[in-house]
């Protein structure tokens, strides 16, 4: 294989915004597999916001990415080769693979992806990750009940986009939050939330008390900041808040101060965090009902495409400031 | 009848520290029973922190007390007497029959309390709504588990001495924090907390993470403040607050900011404020539960009674402060 191993390290821990001086590319030979292992190539990376806290030594809830070693990544990847005899050439498999172009990893592990109709691309946002992030958060814990107002901040997102459609299944009226009319009416028009407030224009705070005239019952968290400030004055009794992360504050230095938590008792407040990865088996509960949905074209998502690897540190830096349209994927060239 | 109904009212609503000031002691002729009424004598009047928030005008989960009208409270009364004929002369009976002597109120809806045993100031504390409060907060919010670390502010207090006290049946370790060390020696002696951490002293956050070196895993939230601000560091993975009241916070004149709230996904946290008014049936649950405990003398609490109507605006405003020790009641005389 005359090919080289492309890979993304991480150079330096950011202390505040992510820069390109803190990743490294880096070409090496392709990994030799070891007794047990298949050669993977990757063909998709997804990109999340998820992976800022990676780059942190800070405490959180999984170990960060090395110095030198290379950026943790879910991937869609098909096997080059597999001494174990488990997989053909070709079979296509779903993991955490990194951002680089091939990987070694054990077989008998691997998760096969079939092809049934989706595209392969979705395993990694709308049916993966993201989607059932969107599914567990608006199911398990915003709970948003028919009749009430639920609201989704990065409204056009990988989550986001999916939390407010599922929200509109149960039977709520959704608001989205996003940045800039493009994306407000892609949330609007496409996605068919009742509303989209630009987090972006002027009044934000006065224009999402308007598209929430009977207050805000359920609140799907991705953004904090601003957008978190306008929400909480917002909030109905007996509220519940999922917090799924506050990408507006990743790149701080400093965590910034939050809401005063008296309101919690006044209005008897449920704010509950999250993580997926604490809810396995949501991932194939959401596959079933959420790839059903795909394949009869009643679930909409979007997908913007990055073509080649070397740019998934650029393609990073944009998601933090919001610069992304839908799931952000690189396609592994 | 001679007596006139003393009265406090509300004479102003205070911005900040709540003073003289905002009372006003009036006499009046006692009130004459209209048809379907009954005349009562108020015997003790419970003081709560919850009281500070009706007297602002700021939208709350009740409304307001109105200037010039009389302070609401809990009263452990006796029927003076009955036209309806419900009641015989020297029942005691339970309600929102407020800071005065006399009232007259619709005997269809009087609550009468049994002699059983328990002292009859016990409905206003121990039993009565800050029992049921330490009860629903402790068992459906913090809900903790045999061997997990239970902590509780306010821990000599009328809510968080039973707290405590129930959650150490429940099979957690229970750390108490309480202000000075004669409170501090009560909750370890008496009520038999694990430990306490005076918040007065030194060193308090220091001290606090030393009492709980495995972390947090459930803390019931009275009192807000510097307190809140050492307990959230130390909180675990998975960990459970219960809002029940930030009795440091009641004379700010505006909201100090709060913890920032990205913690909540990286631990999965769980904040969920709570009024026990929303809880009907857990009166009488606890009362039953709690009842027997108290006549077994297995559940410990210590009331401080102050004899006379007109101290009551002191006495709160000591309550405010943390002044008193143990269930602050009013003996009407």
């Amino acid at each position: 294989m005359a090919e080289n191993n492309l890979r993304i390290l991480l150079r330096a821990r950011p202390e505040g915004r992510v820069g390109p001086e803190h990743f490294e590319v880096s070409e090496a030979p392709p990994p030799a597999p070891r007794p047990g292992e298949a050669l993977l190539r990757n063909r998709f990376l997804s990109l999340d916001p998820y992976m800022r806290g990676r780059m942190s030594a800070a405490k959180s809830y999984s170990a960060p990415v090395e110095i030198g070693a290379v950026m943790e990544g879910q991937c869609v990847a098909q096997v080059e080769e597999d001494p174990t005899g488990r997989f053909q050439r070709g079979d296509w498999v779903l993991g955490g693979f990194g951002w680089q172009r091939f990987s070694a990893v054990p077989a008998a592990g691997l998760r096969k992806l079939e092809e049934d109709g989706a595209p392969m691309t979705t395993a990694l946002g709308v049916l993966g990750m993201p989607g059932t992030t969107a599914w567990v958060g608006t199911t398990e814990l915003a709970r948003p009940r028919p009749g009430e107002t639920f609201v989704v901040s990065a409204a056009s997102g990988a989550v986001g986009s999916v939390a407010g459609q599922i929200a509109a299944r149960m039977g709520a009226r959704v608001v989205g939050i996003a940045g800039g009319p493009e994306k407000c009416a892609f949330v609007r028009e496409e996605l068919g939330f009742g509303e989209c407030v630009d987090h972006r224009g002027e009044d934000f705070a006065e224009r999402l008390r308007a598209a929430c005239p009977e207050g805000i019952d359920a609140y799907f968290e991705n953004v904090g900041g601003a957008v978190q400030k306008a929400v909480f004055p917002l909030l109905n009794d007996f509220g519940r808040v999922a917090f799924c992360g506050m990408v507006a504050e990743y790149n701080d230095a400093e965590p910034a101060p939050g809401p005063n938590l008296m309101q919690l008792v006044r209005k008897r407040l449920s704010l509950r965090g999250f993580i997926v990865s604490d809810h396995p088996r949501a991932f194939a509960d959401w596959r079933r009902i959420g790839g059903g949905w795909v394949r009869d074209r009643s679930l909409r998502y979007r997908e913007e495409v990055v073509k080649g690897l070397d740019k998934a540190p650029e393609a990073f830096m944009g998601l933090l400031a919001g610069k992304n349209f839908g799931k952000l994927v690189v396609e592994v060239t």
